[in-house]
């Protein structure tokens, strides 16, 4: 993934997400209620699928056509509204 | 969750999903083909729905019924039936 | 699925879906944009997961521990938390 | 969606999901157990999904770039990786 602007936001999101986890094993090893674990790895869920969203679309943009840049406008729009779709879908 | 012997399985879960974050991060420190990463994301989310079946599961045997032991039969197969539903739809 | 009550409110869900589902057959009859269909199909997916909660919540209900009227306090709470948690994860 | 080809399979895919619907409208209107319902708008869900993931594969195709037939090779192969990724989240 030779896009290094992009990496710096990912491996963000991830340090951020391996600190969610920590916060489930922390509960575990405490007997936290079942609810409240619950939660945290729902939260995880939720950190897991917006880097997937992020990691899509910088595909997208980098790999295939950015809707900002390509310079053949009606690919560009394509590529615009499957970054909304992706979005729609893996939220 | 004061399930001692679940929350062993549990953790062993968490520790190893640490592992499948750290690849990624290593794979997006060394700017490895967004596939790959992609590929990586993709089994952390399958073990997130893994783990997440599995804390479902340990609360409905803990703090609702547990299939095997409920002297109360018709609640026991409803609590098997929806552990299986379960299993159906976040795995 | 013996509980008629609900059953009527699930048996409206299903219809109204099949309402949805034809209108993504006329939108794809009139070759509605990709973007147009794709939203149609995302509403869908929402609706279906709505059916699919509100079916896994009767059956907690009917089958398992009814929160509000269980006798066992303990296993009622465990029951209202395990709908909280279905919610959460398949809205 | 101008691209009357995938058209009909699509269509064909949203009738079959329209018979699966009609399944669950029966079964309710029977009072079929819940398992039965359960497991049948389990198949719906999985339907919505294979119908979601070939909306989009025909968009990526359609309107942003055909790994088979685009002139440009780097692109291309962008998009057919692109539509594994999609197939492996939306499965």
């Amino acid at each position: 993934m030779s896009h290094t602007s992009s990496d710096k936001k990912l491996l963000a999101r991830v340090r951020r997400l391996k600190g969610q986890l920590e916060a489930v094993e922390r509960a575990l090893e405490s007997e936290a209620p079942c609810g409240e674990i619950l939660n945290l790895v729902a939260s995880v869920r939720g950190a897991v699928n917006g880097l997937t969203v992020e990691l899509i679309e910088d595909h997208i943009r980098e790999h295939v056509s950015n809707p900002e840049t390509d310079s053949d406008k009606a690919r560009g729009q394509g590529a615009g509204d499957l970054i909304q779709v992706i979005r729609t879908y893996l939220k």
